[in-house]
């Protein structure tokens, strides 16, 4: 059987409805346990399938990820995952969200980065009196979020954003296990990921390119939150690029990687997005640029 | 003028409350603003005061605390570090809760790891309408919780901890930084922490003794969340006590470290304890001990 796909265009989400007698918002919740399926989640074995209904029509599935070895800090919940491939496929907002666990706080708050976060409708598969979609304000009232920091013409997760990043130096990427990056390839796509980074409360936007063995290239943007620690780590966002676009093969297939952040940042990803790298994919070696 | 205390003993909280025309319940929201000042945000600038009554009718405070050139998720909440006071005064409960801003989704959810925390009673200052308090289920419906996971009898947060770890090797701790600790007194308060700490989840417990340059040691237990996420490393519970219990000064004055955990943890501490210490007192050196 072929593994279910991370995004499902809006005609197919239509026409798998209309194949299951189903609407498109009943779509959602059926498909939430084969979701399940494809988490990542070898410390608590707990596994957490969030799909979700952007408004372009199209579907986005969601997944738990964790890596052992390492504080439980850089878990990937299902609900950021779903957020992060929303971004990662520039869909502005988002609708419906079927999970099939309650949604942890961390997340809800993690939620509350998008634009009238409040009217998202969210269903919980595994709560037997939930058959429809409440609002998020329901699961999360009196929000603290970006409403309480920024000006309103701040731009939030899944608006574009443009941090104008530029390299320091105009240095060439050195080889990396063989993989020598000619084009500079890695070190564009890292930066394109720093520019597209949701921190506008630390100011200190960053990105990661991973590349596997197969030369393919996976691009994550640091996603801060209002509220700090739920923020979602630059390798943490690739490795969701990662999951979602690879053929479901492990992290060790990860053999270059690229951070971009700025110099001197208050919030500096390099030390923990080593830490990371080393723990999943021990041969692939992080080179870092500072940025300007 | 004195800094206000981070513990306040039950007899003295009903003597300011009388003094101020007050109930002690009104004294909680009114010692907010005083909590706010102890609070240490080189990062935001967001000066969080949390306040909470205890079952036996102390009254504790938490601030919150970030640590500038590393990610964000090393933040302490006001909440958190409320909760890790009343922790290390085994305090059996918290009934009352006033903050300064909405707690955000990450503390709701930390909240969750105290038996009944549904029913604990929480108010917001900055609200204008808040000026009674209402149950944190108010806050948090529809809670993921370590009910969704632990069988019952397991002990919650507040509740006694015995982990039953032991040194694997009687080696006796190098002099660290000229510190000579002759009698292991940082080594077992290290393993005392780690005994305490609340790891059910991964069943990986961890604890960190901390000794500034008088010879005082500050212990801190890793106490895990059900969301795994918002947990608090041992690093961080030990600097609450520090903040808690020092004389107000930096953390530089934090001269000897020693981290206790299993061995072979599949959640280890030891990597990420030690960009923290090394971001905040450079000359301070972390001894790992390990348990089985
Ligand atoms: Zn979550
Ligand atoms: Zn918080």
């Amino acid at each position: 059987m072929d593994l279910p796909r991370f995004v499902i265009p809006a005609q197919e989400a239509e026409s798998m409805a209309r194949g299951s007698k189903l609407t498109v918002l009943q779509l959602l919740p059926s498909l939430v346990n084969s979701a399940k399926g494809l988490a990542r989640p070898p410390i608590s074995h707990y596994h957490v399938g969030a799909v979700g209904l952007g408004s372009s029509g199209r579907i986005f599935l969601g997944v738990n990820l964790e890596f052992p070895t390492l504080p439980l800090h850089h878990s990937v919940h299902a609900e950021q995952f779903l957020l992060t491939n929303l971004s990662l496929n520039a869909e502005p907002h988002l609708r419906y969200l079927a999970v099939s666990s309650a949604p942890c706080g961390h997340c809800r708050q993690f939620l509350q980065e998008i634009r009238d976060a409040q009217d998202i409708n969210l269903l919980i598969t595994s709560e037997p009196d939930s058959n429809q979609f409440q609002p998020l304000s329901n699961f999360l009232s009196h929000p603290f979020g970006p409403h309480d920091l920024l000006p309103k013409h701040v731009p939030l997760l899944l608006e574009p954003h443009d941090n104008r990043l530029s390299f320091l130096s105009e240095t060439h990427l050195p080889s990396c296990n063989g993989f020598s990056d000619g084009h500079g390839e890695l070190r564009y796509a890292a930066l394109e990921a720093a520019n597209k980074s949701h921190a506008p409360y630390s100011e200190c936007p960053s990105g990661v390119a991973l590349m596997d063995g197969e030369g393919k290239v996976y691009k994550g943007s640091y996603t801060e939150s209002a509220a700090y620690n739920p923020s979602l780590g630059p390798v943490q966002a690739a490795l969701v690029a990662y999951v979602a676009g690879g053929d479901g093969g492990g992290y060790e297939r990860i053999v270059a990687a690229v951070l971009v952040e700025k110099d001197g940042a208050v919030v500096k990803q390099e030390d923990t997005a080593r830490l990371l790298l080393q723990a999943i994919s021990p041969k692939c070696e992080l080179t870092v640029f500072h940025c300007g």
